[in-house]
């Protein structure tokens, strides 16, 4: 288990993804959210389903800037559009809401909690490697969300700094550039293979973490699906066969 | 000296000139040079000196990109293209150098030390506000530094993010922006009043911290010449000042 896998022993970089990698975006979006509906949806609203409603409008939204349909936005914003696109169809008017309240509400995605293992595995990865975000959310988001919740970070690096969404290649190779190294340097740590699969066609290596609870009760997401270099089960054991 | 400046008040983040504000770049090359030197000039060139004139074209590099007639492109590569162009100086033939040797000394720049109050200051602001570097040093060049010297930043700022070196308008307008904040939300602090003078026409708030050892021995560097929110004998006083 302490043996390096050999794939990596030229990795000095560790990428992660984010949103559902790093931390649970369902429970906290939808704890953000409830006293919202509360007020707006007359109780009538789920909170979950609000979250996972929000969170379906995020890939087309970045489709329209990976397409080159639409210039760079950070996804604060696509985030605010996709809010007031998704208010009516749990019965809310969005321009009956202050757009004070909304702005507020869009902040949801900056106040989400690590999962359990996070920190700990984060900050024992740390001191063997350079850890950052690959995250597409953007810099102020991951920034509040690091310092609120106390993820270590060497840097904040992702779709902002590249100005390219993942599963763009343009978001790992820039970001292994920015780092002055080469793809094989950079190791991706993901739950969604995906997101791996993209970043492994670009020459990074590859860690899959499972996250068993991301997609919320009773729903299981995928396992590993492709050969990645790494698999464990959490950050934890990922500190553990990385050395770290 | 504990209340906090009125125009301070609102302010959420502070983003750090490093060369010279955060850490020593003139002792870290001399003696990252000094060994190279050796080598290469038979004993007879000074470190100190040398990394004068390496410096020394560090502002007209950068100014051919601020003036437009060069694309942007990160300080790592303009510090090597300066090196190479400095070396005759010192009666070194680049072309008898191996180039690997040459990349090597350009990482001196990433291996410079803080001033001795830095990391305890910047620990103790950083419990209070966002801390970041906004140098015109590229991102890998401050993460390499903050990794070896211990320096606690949220995020990693400046010219690479921004796309703009300072003192371009580009430079501040655009931190502030990836920030979501107002310029009078985010504070300058720097050791040199023409950051300053440029960061307070962009509307941020400023700080002036002393450094006299900046510009090697027997040469004082000039003192605060202008109107600051803030001046500072070292980070310790800041922090005491901002409440940090």
């Amino acid at each position: 288990m302490s043996e390096l896998p050999r794939l990596l022993e030229n990795v000095r970089a560790l990428v992660f993804d984010v949103f559902g990698t790093v931390v649970d975006w369902r429970s906290g979006v939808a704890r953000e959210a409830a006293p919202f509906l509360a007020r707006h949806a007359n109780g009538a609203a789920d909170p979950g389903a609000f979250a996972d409603a929000w969170r379906k409008r995020y890939q087309p939204a970045m489709e329209e800037v990976r397409s080159g349909r639409r210039p760079f936005a950070r996804l604060d914003v696509l985030h605010r559009e996709n809010l007031a696109g998704v208010l009516p169809e749990f019965g809310i008017d969005p321009a009956t809401v202050p757009g004070a309240e909304l702005d507020e509400l869009n902040l949801a995605w900056h106040r989400l909690d690590p999962w359990p293992d996070a920190v700990a595995g984060l900050t024992r990865l740390k001191s063997r490697y350079i850890i950052a975000p690959l995250s597409n959310g953007n810099i102020i988001m991951m920034l509040d969300m690091a310092k609120r919740a106390g993820l270590p970070w060497d840097a904040i690096l992702g779709a902002e700094v590249a100005q390219a969404y993942k599963t763009s290649p343009q978001a790992y190779l820039r970001t292994a550039d920015i780092l002055a190294m080469q793809p094989a340097e950079v190791c991706l740590v993901a739950a969604h293979n995906n997101d791996l699969a993209a970043a492994a066609k670009c020459g990074l290596r590859t860690a899959f973490v499972y996250r068993p609870n991301e997609s919320g009760p009773g729903r299981t997401p995928p396992g590993p699906d492709g050969e990645w270099d790494v698999i464990a089960r959490d950050f934890g054991e990922l500190a553990t066969r990385l050395g770290g």
